[in-house]
């Protein structure tokens, strides 16, 4: 790898001007700059990160906090955080947290001694507060519901009206008996609560009162807790003609046992899920979802964090917004080819 | 956070000690190292990484690099790695490279400049010895096939038997128009070269000759790919009566569109899979796959990485293989409650 030196005498200028191009810190001529950043591109250099950071410099490395790389929606949603970043030529420095107080307090607790520029999470256990009282100066972007206390910027999608959205189209069916599977009580994240409001909304719309036993909580989103709570609704005395899961990992493990149980999907009973994972797409029956802009998240929660980073945010916290689809497919809408 | 200062005052000893015990370098009699790690932790001690590695100490922080997160055995290794390098206290920096040359190249080139003790890739684009060459002084493991120029750790199941004996199994069930999906000509790590021969040499055992309509290449291991070529081979002149796909996703896309057009799997089409993702698992029928001992991938790769960077590994590269096994499912088996 070269050298400043040897870049300084490639472009022609001085050891101080190529410094003052890598750092950022000193005045340098538009034209002057754009020959030292050719050779610095020509000879790869790269700039050392420790050195950079002890005087002060930015790291170019953010972190993203996820509960799991295992769930297919973090997995996509890393994988363009990944990508957006890039874009910025930041790189991502992706950590699950486990979803638990203690892995969201770890992993906030480590940032401090790493070299960060900033930080999304993804929290599951830890309040608002609490997160950005542990991340302390760096800053800080939250995806997910929700900040009562607007404390730190967030970016969310409406969890209310796509559940409301969902809910009303299977009513739109004909469908009387909707379960909805995912209740999370035990979580601080509110997603999950956000999701229950706008079904429970949508039934009440309808003049549908809410059903206690066919509200089903869940431990996790995973394919093992749909099928336990399929299995669950199926045993009831009164088994549901429609299931709204809050993820589609739940749908797809409520509609295996929904199968081997002998109904038809949709015409027995109608399976909509949550997030759009490219699982639901090829599933059989395809699988109806609510497809919440993942791009978007990514893009706007690194726009946020460069805000942030470059002290050009608004002065309190942010609350962004990104639009969601619901896609109709088979699950709930039967053969659409036929 | 607590300085040295005030943890040597804690434990009652001096500051040089104290930093002995943080950076590893010094002689501390076992007792002192207790007491004063128990302070560290008590205090929650983070030494700063930026001061330790201009030192030349180590950060605690190895690299991975997958092809792509969205890949949900990729997904699933990486959550592995993470879960073991927690146990030994290093921070995993997860990076996807995309599986292309430059993508690699690019991670690759970036990490000289990265404070990573080790870094873990899987790659798909690059040569073993381009890999080592960009990698330097940094020690590193490479996970998958295959290095015949051994000039790096590899952890790697056997590829080769895997797919001779989920081929050897469809086989025993009558089967005699065996399709192969997921040949990846373009790509230099060799895994689908492997299980091509696997698959072939399984077919020469049992006196079919292999047959070149029946050997579908592919552009990605996703299901859109393995739909693609499902359809591909429908269309074709002869249709086989068994498939046997190189990845879980690509067999899920194959069996949207058996289903799809009618066949029965595994009436009409035996299907099979590789990776064992937990898709499959709750896929209906439930997917026939080769399931590699992830949980090994990660811990044995971490194990060449500690030695390595002790400076405790043999002098030559090693060649780890892990265990497999076939997981007979009902897309081959058929109903197994029935």
């Amino acid at each position: 790898m070269a050298n400043l030196r040897e870049v300084a005498a490639k472009a022609g200028v001085s050891v101080r001007t190529v410094s003052n191009v890598v750092s950022g810190a000193g005045p340098v001529a538009p034209a002057t700059r754009a020959r030292v950043q050719q050779v610095l591109d020509e000879v790869g250099y790269r700039p050392n990160l420790a050195a950079r950071h002890l005087r002060g410099g930015r790291t170019g490395v953010v972190g993203l906090v996820v509960p799991e790389l295992t769930s297919a929606y973090f997995a996509e949603l890393a994988g363009l955080v990944v990508a957006s970043a890039g874009e910025r030529s930041w790189t991502v420095v992706v950590n699950e947290s486990g979803g638990t107080v203690e892995g969201e307090r770890r992993l906030l607790d480590d940032v401090g001694g790493r070299m960060l520029d900033g930080l999304v999470v993804s929290p599951w256990a830890l309040p608002p507060e609490e997160l950005t009282a542990q991340a302390g100066e760096l800053p800080l972007v939250v995806l997910g519901e929700r900040d009562p206390a607007g404390v730190a910027d967030h970016v969310t999608v409406d969890n209310v009206a796509a559940a409301h959205a969902v809910t009303t189209h299977l009513i739109g069916l004909g469908r009387r008996r909707i379960a909805a599977v995912g209740l999370q009580p035990h979580l601080a994240n509110g997603t999950a609560a956000q999701r229950l409001l706008g079904y429970r909304q949508a039934l009440t719309d309808a003049g549908l009162p809410p059903e206690e036993a066919l509200e089903v909580p869940v431990a996790t989103l995973h394919r093992a807790e749909g099928a336990r709570a399929a299995q669950a609704l199926l045993d009831a005395p009164h088994a549901p003609d429609a299931v709204f899961c809050f993820s589609d990992g739940l749908a797809l493990g409520a509609l295996r046992v929904l199968l081997r149980s002998g109904r038809r999907v949709p015409e027995d009973v109608a399976l909509a899920g949550f997030d759009d994972i490219e699982d639901g797409r090829y599933a059989t029956p395809s699988l109806t979802t609510v497809s919440p802009d993942k791009r978007q998240i990514a893009d706007r929660a690194l726009q946020c964090l460069a805000d942030r980073i470059g002290r050009r945010g608004p002065a309190t916290a942010q609350r962004i917004v990104v639009p969601h689809r619901l896609l109709v497919r088979e699950s709930t809408a039967g053969d659409l080819t036929a």
